[in-house]
């Protein structure tokens, strides 16, 4: 075993920080945008509201953030939410998690990508009627790199990601500093009115109320990737749990300032943003031929010079390629994670070995499918797409808390040491405010969310749980219907072997299936052909003759030019005639180089063989014929990605047993 | 062999008449229509040229008819225009025909299917937004029957298709006798104008001729489907030959008595009808809101007494059914001669065998699919469509008269008897003239409708013959290198057979084919498994020495948890050791009844197994362990659509040979 190979590969903090942190510190980039849209729907009269939504996000960050330090600490084998639910509310609850992860993976590639093209689109207006497309070219380019299994490299995800945090932090200092000397920087958006949409025009009470509240949920987005880092324990160097906690803490404070700052300069500088820009009054010229730039864009502007200064297309590229490594992020997280499941028999076995060539491909292309479906549908709308988003981000959240104060009340029981029992009463406390924190959001998002698309998440959802349970129910039938009762018995062999060739046509590959079953020395050996036309039978017979081939030939029948049918049964008579004997059925069979050949050759072969396994008593032999094209598409299991990704192996160690 | 039985199944010339006629006699139900839509482009004013046009149309069937008497009287055998092409002009001038034959039936379906719906919407206008749909609704119909493989009854043919001659034809008579007694019928549309599409009006010279010739080419139409008879001489009694080209006389006979009558019908009641209802004036009410009846919808309410009579809605029905049923020709047409295709090596081996449960089904599917995409394609609009159709129809009717030119040619060198040369002379005479004058049209048509659509028929033809040649040659290149060279030395079989059972958990299917591995008394054996988990192998090493398992094991570690590569380099290094043997390894494997449970299991065996098979010396034996859920779906390649088709065979004869 080469774990010990592993240490090279840990992380040290500095680098932890961009590789787990670039999805919850992107999320800046579209937080406070989405809180600003939600309120012009009701004109400019409730901006006033932002600062206190984003001061509830900033407490409900900081919640969280302490609450994910004590699944740090508890919990160092890095299962993150899944296992904290398993362990401590049974599996079907962290099936629950399982589901929502998958369905936040794709929502996570489909919302970065779609803020990316949207930032990029901030700086280059003119590709704005090529959006959709834009956003699916990464998504493409995603996929292929993945696919490729390209390594992954913590310094590759340095230099953006602390790029992106160095600049907004810049930008925000400016921006406050320019204030402070009397000089506020002023967005191209200031002096635009908005009109307030016909149903959400001088709300009062309860209608405002739900107004502020799905701000607040949109403003939530803010805190999608915290639990990243909870996944990614083993990765640390030691102390794993304490370099990982110290990590989450760099990040919510990073997280939180950047959020701050952006917001605060927003507000500072009049971003006017609105789902509809023909709800902006004042604009010059027609409203549908407006682009209007994201937060981040204008704000940039406005702090720099405008949108040809150098600091606006340097914060534009860092956060269009913060988001893009985002996205990146659920691409090594949803094979992993469909991987364990996988182990846990929730998932077909072949996600699970990394060395399978289709496991993490499979994983990659389902991810890219959905997320590219998902940009088309939604045509790469981060507002429309963000409401299907933050639902599993708090379904897990509120889960994995709820599991953590089951995990301190088993602790506190075997607990006596009175210094630990007040930590575990400290957790505890931390972990049931996180509970009821993030279940009221996640309240909050189901209420304000449900009916403007996350009931597509919730449907996915429960789809994939109830397909999971199944995939569960079937390997666990299955296994009790293998497991070995009487090795014994089951060891004894057949007495005899009764060998049929099949022939269709007398060439080298029969020729080779009759030698090999020959070699094999079975107590009977026959030869079998079905004749559809009895010329061919005939001309058959005379060859086979005239070749002396001491095997005897069977020639069936087929009056309805049937092949498989005629085959099957004579299998079968044989087998009813010697029940306990076992009949081994020797097919000739072509290797062919290309894809398209396989249409050509071997169609009735494996049709036949198929309908062979069905029966009992029978063994089906392959005796493959190479053929010359082949020869070129013989490389061994060669670029399976895992392969790659972990270096290519250096010979295999074999062990002997007995 | 049961040929015998076929007797029974032979037609009388009645029931002949309207099982291969059905297609040819149902294009009179839209020949005329299609004459009349494109005069009308120039408005009224060259609606005079219709009976000229229809007369050159049935001068030309003539012509064709009698070609075909020539064809049917030389080739007893069926094969039709592919035959007589591929015998005396080449396989790869006969290889044109079969691509554009195919074409053809694929343009028969979609055309017929998209007249049966516009007769369906002359009786029952408020279907006219469903148009697109109803068409797909008839293909899927048609294939759903076609593939459960209902038996064709030459009686299910007969009704329809001579209630719509008869209807037909006492509608011409009950219009001629009422215009000769004075009253003659008047269309619903003859009130009203029509004006010229803008690019047409007023045309003068060789502008005027072309789009005379595009509506004599469009009228051609009445001419698809002529050839059927051709190819099914010998579902004819005896005498075949004599029986067809009556048969093909009276159906020569019954479409220009119905062709003409139709397009006079069409004159005397003066139907104006257009491509674009716009461009009709005098209308009441919105163009865009008026679905325009066809032709013979509109003669049959002019003469039956308005659109609510009884005769009206007869006739719709009679002709929307044997439109349909003229749709179902291509259904049983297409997968015969993809079968003979087959059998020449021009298409994939499976779609040769009937008895080949995917035969049929692939070729039905094929042809329903491309035909649905005609269809949505182009609106199911019976007008965009014909543009398409008839390229290929004359492109087999010129090769195929060129061919029996040549056919008379060779005859003539070898014939002595003056009495049977003189016929033959005047055979070569009428193909002669029958050969110049389908290449003539099928020149005006490639020039009239190549750039409204016909290219598409083209290419379409153009890839058809080019992958047919490829996979021609694919397979003439693979039986030169699979031919037998020295059957002595290919028959000789390798001294040794070294065994591998390969292990991943010990469970029952591994208990059986460490038996079956076992019986089959190898020279060695052994088990193999890939170690993805150090504690999972020792569980099974350990399992292994308590069941007392007596053949060795063992385990090669594969530190990247692949489990392809490690089995495929095992295997290949124990045959470079001793490049004599051969290498039997034996792969457990499930079956299971549900398709996707596939999914969950076998998947490293199949990929293993399909890596092996490039491995020269190696035979890949499946022992197959089947599940309960497999016994459900253990039906013997049963519902194969050609076994239903013939009867259930009554049991298997079997010979013996040596």
């Amino acid at each position: 075993m080469r774990s010990e190979e592993l240490h090279e590969t840990l992380l040290p903090k500095r680098l932890a920080l961009p590789v787990f942190a670039s999805d919850p510190l992107s999320s800046v980039a579209y937080a406070t945008q989405e809180i600003l849209l939600v309120l012009a729907l009701g004109g400019l009269a409730y901006l006033h509201f932002a600062p206190w939504i984003a001061a509830a996000v900033i407490a409900l960050m900081t919640v969280v953030v302490l609450s994910y330090r004590q699944v740090v600490h508890a919990y160092p084998s890095g299962g993150g939410s899944y296992e904290v639910v398993s362990t401590n509310l049974g599996p079907w609850a962290g099936l629950v998690v399982a589901a929502s992860l998958l369905v936040d993976y794709v929502m996570t590639v489909a919302v970065s990508v779609a803020s990316g093209v949207d930032n990029i689109i901030s700086a280059l207006p003119q590709l704005a009627p090529h959006r959709v497309l834009l956003a699916i070219g990464f998504v493409a380019a995603l996929t292929a790199t993945n696919l490729r299994g390209v390594r992954e490299s913590g310094r590759a995800f340095a230099a953006p990601t602390y790029l992106f945090v160095g600049g907004v932090l810049i930008m925000v200092i400016t921006g406050l500093v320019r204030c402070a000397l009397g000089d506020a920087p002023v967005a191209e958006s200031a002096a635009y009115g908005i009109t307030a949409a016909p149903s959400d025009a001088g709300l009062t009470g309860l209608a405002l109320l739900m107004l502020v509240l799905r701000a607040f949920s949109s403003g939530c987005t803010a805190l999608t990737g915290v639990e990243a880092i909870s996944n990614g324990v083993p990765a640390f160097r030691k102390p794993k749990s304490a370099n990982a906690a110290a990590t989450l803490a760099a990040m919510g404070i990073t997280a939180v300032v950047m959020f701050a700052g952006v917001t605060a300069l927003a507000l500072i500088t009049k971003v006017h943003i609105t789902g509809d820009p023909c709800r902006l009054t004042g604009l010059t010229g027609s409203c549908s031929a407006y682009t209007q730039r994201t937060v981040i864009a204008q704000i940039a502007a406005a702090v720099f010079g405008g949108e040809h200064s150098l600091g606006f297309y340097l914060i534009q590229t860092v956060t269009a390629l913060v988001l893009i490594l985002a996205a990146n992020t659920a691409f090594n997280g949803f094979p992993l994670l469909a991987s364990i499941l996988a182990q846990h028999r929730f998932l077909p076995h072949q996600l699970h070995n990394r060395g399978d060539r289709l496991a993490f491909s499979n994983g990659i292309l389902a991810l890219a499918i959905v997320a590219c479906l998902l940009l088309w549908g939604f045509k790469a709308n981060v507002t429309s797409l963000i409401h299907l988003y933050i639902l599993g981000v708090f379904t897990s959240f509120t889960l994995s808390q709820l599991g953590m104060v089951r995990h301190w009340n088993g602790e506190l029981r075997a607990e006596h040491d009175p210094a630990r029992r007040r930590h575990h009463h400290t957790a505890r406390v931390i972990n049931t405010i996180g509970a009821v924190v993030t279940g009221l959001v996640l309240v909050i998002v189901l209420a304000t969310k449900f009916t403007q698309g996350a009931w597509l998440a919730v449907l996915a959802a429960v789809v994939l749980w109830v397909m999971m349970r199944g995939i569960r129910r079937h390997y666990d039938t299955t296994a009790t219907e293998l497991a070995v009762t009487d090795p014994k018995t089951e060891l004894t062999f057949p007495s005899r072997v009764l060998a049929i060739v099949l022939v269709s046509t007398l060439h080298k590959p029969t020729l080779r299936a009759l030698a090999y079953a020959r070699a094999l020395r079975p107590d009977h050996l026959e030869a079998l052909t079905v004749s559809v036309d009895r010329d061919e039978a005939a001309a058959l017979c005379r060859h086979w003759e005239e070749y002396g081939i001491e095997v005897p030939l069977k020639v069936i029948d087929s009056p309805y030019r049937e092949v498989t049918r005629p085959v099957v049964e004579y299998v079968r008579s044989v087998r009813r005639e010697s029940p306990r004997d076992i009949v081994a059925v020797f097919i000739p069979e072509y290797v062919v180089g290309r894809w398209w050949e396989n249409l050509l050759h071997n169609q009735s072969a494996l049709w036949l063989k198929n309908r062979l396994l069905f029966t009992p008593g029978v063994m089906v032999t392959s005796v493959p014929w190479q053929l010359t094209s082949a020869a070129h598409a013989d490389r061994p299991a060669a670029r399976a990605p895992g392969s790659v990704r972990r270096g290519e192996p250096r010979g295999t160690g074999l062990r002997h047993h007995r």
